[in-house]
């Protein structure tokens, strides 16, 4: 079996230690324009060898992992190259964008659009971990447009490392991903920067922060190279995603201005609920 | 040893649960206007037995940790009532009025106004754990106004929970922590009143919820009984740290309006450093 991962970063490289653990039969070739990423890579194990785009008529899989904007170029390129039953696949943060880039590319039905909601704040090679998948969604868009015998064999794959499959139209997808995922990068990184300038002549009150502070700054640290293409590609739903965010703080701050303690907690209170959502989305699996 | 903690939650039955392990000859009284945290707490091993107000003239330590608005009522009521070698100490998260509550006390010299930054969501005898202040910092203030063999006596209760201690004026306190723990708290309740107003006819939409989400609304979990008195007393500060955040928000929603893409990748770049300012959190002790 040939893996080639495109992107050998926090996700690449994570799915090809799952791949090895799982096939040890596997080779796994990893490209990157990062030639640092490409040695640590191997230094890591986390790949066998450097692959190259040519090369990719013998492969099994392709793993596209790469910031969004790259995969809309990247992709075609990919497919273009690939062989009658390789089987690619694309990790990136928006569905949307992907799918319209390859819906008429004569090798549409090799490529299966998939989002695993997995990852940590951190980056690049080292960032690989074993089993970051396990337990996982991973959303799969246009399911349909995929041949079934490569639909079988990736999920085959998806499957052996423990992620729950599900299935969504891609612009399903990107707005609702908007509100669970990009607005809480956004929330994160302008809680950091409101907090670092006014904080900035005085680096000893980060002492007075808590594991609370910590928690909700978290995706503060995540990658700009990574998030500004998601942002972009997003953009719509980006926007009125932080529209809703913006209009609940500013309505919070009026009734605290207000003096409306009541509405306070009774907003608090009815938010409580998330507790059992997020119950929920531990025993999902 | 006699102990008295009042109000048995998350922070009173931690400190009760550290003073057993440390001081096994201690004997702890619990008072709760809540008398199923109290039967709770005596379940639980974190109180010996129920305690009175009116038998706070034989206690060692008295705690108060109970909300910021009750704490403003009660703690003048067990001054009136402690001994002359006991020593009283609160633990909420605003400084100020409560310093300005007991200023001109007769018995001003036996409180030392205290904030442990430590916690988690959860609330009740039941969320009490022990080690939940090993390495946290504990600011002081006004530890001046403190009778000096008092403080030492508190200090060395702190120092033993493994406590690190920061001393500070209680209107710098309240300004600060407004922005690494107030702020942390709404704009976490807002991702979640968002996030839950946009879905709330599609639970199944927080499968897709990944950790990330999970670890930025995780303080929406929090207790709104014991945060509102904080944004109340804390009002001022809270609303000019919120206008802060609203205002980066809403210049970062700008520029996604205006495809001003350099910007913001600078901008989250900028943020990225909150990495090192966390990773200083964890090696001050």
């Amino acid at each position: 079996m040939k893996i080639y991962i495109i992107g050998i970063g926090l996700i690449g490289g994570s799915m090809g230690l799952d791949i090895k653990a799982l096939y040890p039969e596997a080779t796994i070739y990893g490209i990157d324009t990062n030639k640092k990423h490409v040695e640590e890579a191997i230094a890591l194990n986390v790949i066998n060898f450097e692959g190259a785009i040519t090369d990719l008529v013998n492969a099994d899989f392709v793993i596209v992992s790469v910031p969004v904007d790259t995969a809309l170029r990247v992709l075609p390129e990919v497919l273009d190259n690939i062989g009658e039953h390789t089987i690619v696949f694309e990790v990136g943060s928006t569905k949307n964008p992907i799918c319209e880039a390859v819906a008429n590319h004569s090798k549409r039905r090799n490529f299966i659009a998939t989002h695993p909601i997995a990852g940590t704040e951190f980056s690049g090679p080292s960032a690989a971990i074993t089993n970051l998948f396990d337990g996982k969604t991973n959303i799969i868009c246009e399911v349909e447009r995929t041949a079934f015998k490569l639909q079988e064999k990736a999920l085959d794959l998806f499957k052996s490392m423990g992620m729950r499959i599900r299935y969504m139209d891609p612009k399903s997808h990107d707005k609702h991903i908007a509100y669970v995922s990009h607005l809480s990068h956004i929330s994160s990184f302008m809680l950091g920067k409101t907090v670092i300038n006014k904080e900035k002549d005085e680096q000893d009150i980060f002492d007075m922060a808590g594991s609370g502070f910590e928690s909700t700054v978290r995706l503060a640290k995540s990658s700009p190279a990574m998030w500004t293409p998601i942002f972009k590609q997003n953009k719509l739903e980006v926007v009125e995603a932080l529209e809703g965010y913006i209009a609940n703080l500013t309505q919070f701050k009026e009734l605290l201005i207000q003096d409306e303690y009541t509405a306070i907690f009774d907003e608090m209170q009815s938010v409580n609920k998330i507790k059992e959502i997020l119950n929920g989305m531990h025993v999902k699996k």
